[in-house]
C-alpha cells in the first residue's frame, strides 16, 4: 500500500492510542452522555479562542452532510466548486442529509485550483427570488481543498463577507483543516469563525485518529437541532466516549498541529527532490498534498511498486498524479519513493 | 456510573483492543479497501453458515436505518412493534434512510412482552392494494428485544413464512444478537436465514467492542446498493479497518458468544439474588436484561449509589427498572448491588 | 355511482362552472402571475377577518402535506389521531413533504370519534428533550373530522392553548371546513385562527369546485417558504388562474355556505327517514356524514342499487356504512335510497 | 399580458372546455376510478401504437419528477443539460421526489442549443463503479427542448442506445411534445418509444387545456409503483374525471397536433415577418419557440406595449429574447407584434 497514496493510510499515533486505552480503562454513560464528551464544547472553545459547540461524527461524509443540512434545507441551495470533494466524493450525501441542492461552479479562473472566485456571485443573484429555483443558502469550501490549495484569511473574508452580506453561510470543509492552519503558520481562528466561517467540518481521523472528525458550531445555539440531526443520521453511538477521547487527546499537547507540521515538511521535502526529474512537473505544495505530472513509464513504475498516488491520464503519455503525505511520514519513505524513479529513469534511457 | 444501566456502559475487550492495535501496525488502503473489510464477507459466512455480504456501521442507529433501507422504500411501510426501539429510539433514522413509514403495532398479548403477534397481520392486509396507503413491505422484530424477550426459532419461521407469503421481508434488530443465541444455546443460522430472516443488524459494540455495528445480507446481490447507501448515509469511514478489525476479532475464538454467556450468566445470578427481597419482582432473565418492579425506597438508594437502570414509576411508589449486564460485569459488582439494596432494607425498616 | 359514496362524486357548482369560463375569456400571464392568484391573500384575509396568506393546491393531500412541512422538519413529529385521514389515507404524502414522522395517538375515549383528548399530551411530554426521539411540533386535527364529528371551539382552543405552551403548532384539516362552519353556524375565524389554529388545510373541491384546494397561513410570514415548497412539490400549476378563480367564486356570495348548508340538511334528512328502520342504527350527523351500522342484506341491496357508502363488516352480519351528502344531494336522492331499504326489507321479511 | 411571453398564457381550447362540462353533468367515483380516468391507458396505448400506462398530472414539474422518480434513486443520478428547464426551472421537484441527483452537463457545442452530445458520455463511465459517487441511472432531455430545439428521431436513438447499453433509462420533458411531433411531421411513436424513450412526461396544458399532463409509461408494469408514487406526491386528486376528461378530449379528434400546428405556423410567420428588421437576428424556429436578439429601444417598447417575451441583456445594448406562439396566436396577434416594432424602429431613426 503506498504511503502517498492518501493520508488515510496511516494509522493512528501513539498519543490517540494511548488517549482509547485510558478512556477504555473504566466504565462509562452511553451516547455522549460521559465525561469526554461533556468536555468537548470546552475544550474546543478555549481551542478556537471562541464559544463553540461540538458534534462528533464518525466520518468526513458525515460531517460535511451534517453541517450543510444546518445551513440549507429544501427549497435552498449551497454553492460549491465542481470539483470539490463535496459535490464529487460524497455519494449524494449532503444533499440527503439537508434536502437541499448543491450547485457545481467553475469557471476558468478555477480551473486547477478548484477555488471558488467571485464570478459565483452573478450565478447566485442570477435566481434570486425566483420561484422556479431553489435559492442560495450557503457557500461551501474546503481548506485544505481537493487540489492541495490554501485560502489566504482574506480571500475567506471575502467569501464571507458577500455570503452575509447574502444571506448566506459560509461553510469549511476542514477534513485537513490542522495541514491549513500549520501552512498559513495560523491561529485555527484565523482561517475560521475571524474570517467569517459560520460551520466548520473538523477533520481529525486523516491527522492521527483511528475515526474521529467533528462538526463545529460557531454559532453555539444550532447544538439542539445538530444533537438531534446527528442521531436522526446514526451519528450517535452508544461508546461515543471513544470518540470523544480521540478528539481530546488530538488537541491536547497540540498534537494536532505538530502531526500536520510532520506532513507539510514531508511534501515539502518530497517536492524538492522530485525537481531532479527533468520529465516530473511538481508544483511547490501548499501543504500535505501535491499534485505532480509525469510521464506513463514512471506512473508504471511506481504502481508496481505500490508507491504511486491517485492518478490519471491528462494527455498522450502524461499523467496526473496526487500525492499525500502524513503525520507518519518518514525521510526514508521520500528516499525509497526518488529512488525508485531514478531507477526508473535509468531502466527508461 | 451505574454497571447495570447498560451493557454500553462497558468498554473494549481485551482481545478487542489487541485486534486494533494490530491493524495500526501498518499502513491499509482508505475506505475499506484493506484486507480487513475484504475478508468479511468471507469470515461473515462462515459464521452463518451460508453465503452472506456485510456492510460495516458506526452505530446500531445506523444499522437499522441501513437495513430497513434495503427492504422498505418510499411507498412503502415496515411493521414493528409499538414498544420496538427502531421505533421509539431511533429518532427517524429508518424513515430518513428508507423513505418509508414505520407502523407501529401492538395488541394486548403483547403488552409487557414487546413481541409482534400474528394480530398484527390483520392490519397488514387491510391496507393491500389500497392507493390511499404506503403498503407493506417488511416486519422488524429485535433479538433480544427491548424487554430482554426472545423469540424462539419457530416463532421467528412464523413470521416469516406470513411475510414471505405477503411479498414482504423480515428484518432482526440483533443489537444483542449475540446474547440471543447464547440464550436459546443455538446456531447462529437458527435464528436468523434458517428462520427466514432476510436482513439482519448485528451488534458487536455492546458486547465488547469499541463500536463496531454491520448489516448481515442473507442476499448477498444486494450489497451493491447496500455499498452506495452506506456511504450517501455517511457510514463509509476512511480508516474502515479499524471497524472491520474489530469485527473479525469478535467473532474470531468465539468471543462473541464467550462475552454473550458471560453477560447472560451475570444475569441470572443477578435475578436468582434479587429474589430474596420479598419487596422485589424479578422475572427470570431470557438473556442479558432483566426487568424488575422495586419500591421507591430502594430506586433511590440504588439511584444514589450510581447502581440503578433506567426505571420510571408503573404505581404510586413502585417503580419498573431495567437492568443489563455485560461481558464484563463481576460478581463482585452483583454483590454490591445485593449489599446495597439489603442495607437499604435495613434502613428502611 | 352511489351519490352517498362520498361528496367527492359530486361535479362542480354552476357558479364555479361560470367562473372557470369567465376566466378563460382572455389570456394571463402564468404561474401565478395572474390577477385571480393575486386576488387570493386579499380575499382569504376578509373572508376570515385577520391578514392570512394563501397557497392554492391541487389536491387534498398535498395541502395536508404542504401544511405539515410548514409546522415540522426532519427531527420532529406531529401528533395525529390513529384514525385520521392525515394518517390513514395519504400515502405517506405529509412525512414525505416534511420529513417528519405522524405519531398515531388514541385512547379509549376517542374511539369511536376520532378526535384526539388530553390522554396525548402525556406522550407528548414523555419524550421532550430525549435525544433518541423526534421532537413533538404540531398537532393535526381535522374538522368536520374523518368520523363526521366536530371540534367544538373551545375544544380547539384547548388543544391550540396546550400545543403554544409547549412551543408546538395546531394544524387543521379542513377538507370540509364550511361544512363544519354551517354546522356549527359560526364565523370562520371561529373555529380556526381565533380559536388558535397556526395554519388550515381548505377544502374546496368537495364542496362544488373542479379542483381547487388551498393552505391558509395565518401567519403570512411563512408565505415566501410556503411558495418555494408548493413549486418543489409540483403545486404551481402553470395556468394557475383556473384553480384560483375556483377559489374566488367560492368565496364569493357565499357559495361554500350556501353549498355546505344544502349538504349538512341533507344529512340530517337522511338520517331522520333512516329512523323508520328498526335495523339500523344511525347517529344524528353533526354536519355532512353519518355512520350507520346495518345488516348484511340491507348492504347487499345497497351496493346492487350503487347506492352504499363506504363500508366494512364489525360483526357477524352487521356492517358499518359511511354516507355522505353533497351540495348537489337532492330529496330524490334520499328518497330513492330510502325506497330501496324499504324493498329491502320487505323482501327480507 | 404578452401573447408571445409563453404558450402558457393562453387559455384552454373550446374542445376542452366542451369536455370538460360534459365530464361535469353526471357524478363519478372518486380518485381517478372514473371511466375517463379508466379510458386514459387504452386510448393513450392507440395513440402510441404500443401499450403504455397513463399517470395524470397535474403540473409539468410533477410529471418530471414523477417521471424522474421512476428511473432514478437515492443512490443514483440523472444526466441533464446545463440549461434544461428539468434542471433550472423545477425548484428541485426531481430530486425531491426521486432522491437522486440531476448532474448538469454542457460542453461547447451545446451551449445556444442545449442538446446533449455524445461528450456527455465520458463524464458517465467516469464514475462508473465509484462508490465515492451517485451512479448514473437515466438520461433526461427535453423534445422541443428549453431552447425551442429539436432531437431528430436517429439523435433520440443514439442516445437510447448509449443509455441502454449503459443499463440507464431515457426519460423526455415532452412539455411541448406535440409541437415537437407537428415539427418533424411524424408519428408520436417516432420520437418516443420507437427511438428508445423510456417514460415521458406528456404536456397538455400549454397546447389548449385547462391544466392536465401525464406521465407515460412505456413499460406499463412500472404503474403499481407509479400509482403510489403520485398519490404520495399530492397528485392524485378527487375529481381526477375532470383531468382525465381533458386529456381524451385532447387525443380525440386530433385535436393536440392541430393545435400544434396553428402554434408551430404562427412561429414560423412570426420569424418571417421579423427578418424585415436589420437590427433583429432571429433564426428560423424548429417548432412554437423561438430566440431573437434584438436592440434595447425595441426590447424597451415591447415591454412597453406588453408584447416582450423572456429576456435577457446578451451584451451592451443587446437583448436575447424568447417569444412563444400558442394554439390561439391569430394572425392580428402577430401583425400587432409587427407593427409596434416598425413604429419602434421609426421613432428611433
Amino acid at each position: 500500500m503506498s504511503r502517498f497514496l492518501s493520508d488515510n493510510v496511516s494509522g493512528a499515533h501513539p498519543e490517540i492510542v494511548q488517549a482509547l486505552l485510558e478512556a477504555n480503562e473504566q466504565n462509562s454513560a452511553p451516547y455522549g452522555d460521559d465525561p469526554y464528551s461533556d468536555a468537548l464544547d470546552q475544550i474546543f472553545s478555549e481551542f478556537f479562542g471562541t464559544p463553540v459547540s461540538v458534534i462528533p461524527c464518525l466520518s468526513g461524509t458525515a460531517a460535511n452532510a451534517l453541517a450543510i443540512s444546518l445551513v440549507a434545507g429544501a427549497t435552498q441551495s449551497v454553492y460549491v466548486h465542481q470539483d470539490s470533494h463535496i459535490y464529487q466524493d460524497e455519494c449524494n450525501a449532503p444533499e440527503f442529509y439537508s434536502c437541499a441542492r448543491l450547485i457545481p461552479f467553475t469557471d476558468v479562473d478555477s480551473i486547477g485550483s478548484a477555488k471558488l472566485t467571485q464570478e459565483m456571485f452573478k450565478a447566485i443573484e442570477g435566481r434570486k427570488g425566483d420561484r422556479h429555483s431553489v435559492q442560495a443558502a450557503a457557500i461551501s469550501i474546503a481548506q485544505i481543498n481537493e487540489l492541495g490549495e490554501l485560502y489566504q484569511p482574506d480571500e475567506i473574508r471575502a467569501l464571507a463577507d458577500y455570503a452575509h452580506g447574502q444571506g448566506l453561510k459560509l461553510h469549511m470543509d476542514g477534513a485537513r483543516f490542522a495541514n491549513a492552519v500549520a501552512a498559513l503558520d495560523c491561529h485555527p481562528a484565523d482561517i475560521s469563525w475571524r474570517s467569517g466561517v459560520d460551520i466548520l467540518s473538523f477533520g481529525a481521523t486523516k491527522n492521527g485518529c483511528f475515526g474521529a472528525e467533528a462538526v463545529v458550531l460557531f454559532n453555539p445555539q444550532q447544538k439542539q437541532e445538530a444533537k438531534y440531526r446527528a442521531k436522526r443520521a446514526g451519528q450517535l453511538v452508544s461508546k461515543m466516549r471513544f470518540v470523544s477521547a480521540q478528539l481530546l487527546a488530538y488537541i491536547k499537547n497540540d498534537l494536532w498541529i505538530r502531526n500536520a507540521r510532520v506532513a507539510n515538511l514531508a511534501a515539502e521535502k518530497l517536492a524538492k527532490q522530485l525537481s531532479q526529474f527533468t520529465d516530473i512537473k511538481a508544483e511547490t505544495p501548499k501543504a500535505n498534498m501535491l499534485y505532480v505530472t509525469l510521464p506513463a513509464f514512471m506512473t508504471t513504475v511506481l504502481n508496481k511498486a505500490e508507491l504511486s498516488g491517485y492518478f490519471e491520464e491528462v494527455e498522450n503519455n502524461l499523467y496526473s498524479m496526487r500525492l499525500c503525505t502524513s503525520w507518519d511520514t518518514r525521510d526514508e519513505d521520500i528516499e525509497v519513493f526518488i529512488k525508485t524513479l531514478q531507477a526508473a529513469v535509468l531502466d527508461n534511457n
